[in-house]
């Protein structure tokens, strides 16, 4: 997939909404949570009822992989069903990896030769021969980590080095990296201020923002900073939609939360005469 | 496991060798290519070859994720065999993970729950609250990167930061976290100069020391500034020791290219008054 694809999907749908598949059994109406392949079909159920609401959905590895090889499969079933019924919409291996180069090499096959992702989060502190492997895959997009949600990205991220603060130069160096066209980048909801200066350093990239909802950032804040002339956003929800019910009519709560957003997104899109 | 029963291992088999287990089936015998269950086998076979001579195995969880679900299988089987047969032999996850608290409290789950490592390798580029889910579990060790192997360290964890280099302030920073004494450090074998100063900042701390090897680093350069009196060190190998031979012989040669370096480790603790 290609920016411009994906830019086509946000004007056809009206919307920069990533739907955040954070599978956790836990949280499944008690009706479902002892079926077997549940985690197949919560996830089938969700993306049927909000694919038409939204232009990417991001799987979160990690709750896949605390299922074991019952999660594991179910990864492959999902990202099956997912290439097979919507192959326009844009997917996000959650993932946070990167090692060095030979290894990093090993990631990108699983997740872009197997499970054949269009994405991937990749996280910045080996650098760019930890990198590199993932952005040598054409039509592929790694999503580098510059400035997170969470409160601990004041630990490193924030730190000041020179002129710039770690986060910044992570974006800066970047930019040199072999195939960097094929980045984007991860700046959480909750800083929003930043964006204008991000947006300084990467006009034309793509970010990927999660943090609205559950983590309390706000989806007007981080369009009025963040959006490009091609939108430029994906605003990730995970919980607010996925668990908006716990009970049997959690699929079309799921719609009518997605929808919701996707009309705030419209608004947003049409009074900066995106679309 | 706890510090103390590594150091009991260390003196135990004079040796403080990590066999890591970079499972890449084109490298495998050409015999055994085909079998079924060739990463187990070729695992299991490494392992009871080289156990008397380390006393850590390091599981690259890229090279199982790589291959699928047939990977994943083979990984809980890798892991069960050893909890079982070797459960004196300190298991690091090499998976290089971290995300917001919420899910690297799954990937915590995942990897000391289901699989019962003993370790993992952690990013700490998230800061805090991505770290410590994985340091609330007692008696597991949070294995967090500080100074790598690669090139591309220098374009991040070198960076000055006030007084310090990033990675200085990484370790420092990390001390000051949630059980922070079930921490240990990586640092490339390519950065012996390095330790000096790393040994001021954490003279306790155990350290993981992949990039001897194929990645060009020396033992006894690292030995030279990286001991402490309770060894403190997990020198890790891969490549040169499970892909000594391609041939019939392969656990053969990995068991004497692992005795090699026992050897050479038992001399060193001799020299320096630890065994």
């Amino acid at each position: 997939m290609t920016n411009k694809d994906l830019f086509n999907q946000i004007k056809v749908k009206q919307s920069f909404l990533c739907v955040g598949l954070d599978v956790d059994i836990d949280l499944f109406p008690a009706e479902i949570r002892d079926q077997p392949d549940k985690i197949f079909n919560f996830s089938k159920s969700i993306i049927d009822a909000t694919a038409q609401y939204c232009v990417a959905f991001k799987l979160n590895i990690a709750f896949f992989e605390a299922y074991g090889t019952e999660g594991w499969k179910s990864l492959e079933k999902v990202m099956d069903y997912l290439n097979n019924y919507y192959p326009e919409i844009f997917t996000i291996a959650d993932a946070k990896r990167a090692d060095i180069g030979n290894t990093s090499k090993r990631y990108a096959k699983a997740y872009f030769d197997n499970f054949d992702f269009d994405s991937i989060t990749v996280a910045p502190y080996m650098g760019a021969d930890s990198v590199e492997p993932f952005l040598t895959y054409k039509d592929k997009y790694t999503i580098l980590l510059a400035l997170t949600s969470n409160k601990g990205a004041a630990d490193f991220q924030l730190l000041s080095s020179g002129d710039n603060m770690l986060y910044e130069k992570v974006i800066k160096t970047s930019l040199a990296w072999q195939n960097s066209n094929q980045l984007m980048f991860v700046v959480g909801a909750t800083r929003a201020d930043a964006l204008i200066n991000i947006r300084k350093l990467i006009p034309e990239h793509f970010l990927l923002i999660p943090g609205i909802g559950a983590q309390g950032g706000s989806l007007e804040d981080v369009a009025k900073t963040g959006l490009n002339n091609q939108c430029g956003l994906l605003v990730n929800s995970s919980r607010a939609i996925i668990y908006a019910s716990n009970k049997f009519d959690y699929a079309d709560k799921a719609r009518l939360a997605a929808k919701k957003i996707q009309e705030n997104m419209k608004e947003i899109l049409i009074q900066n005469h995106i679309i």
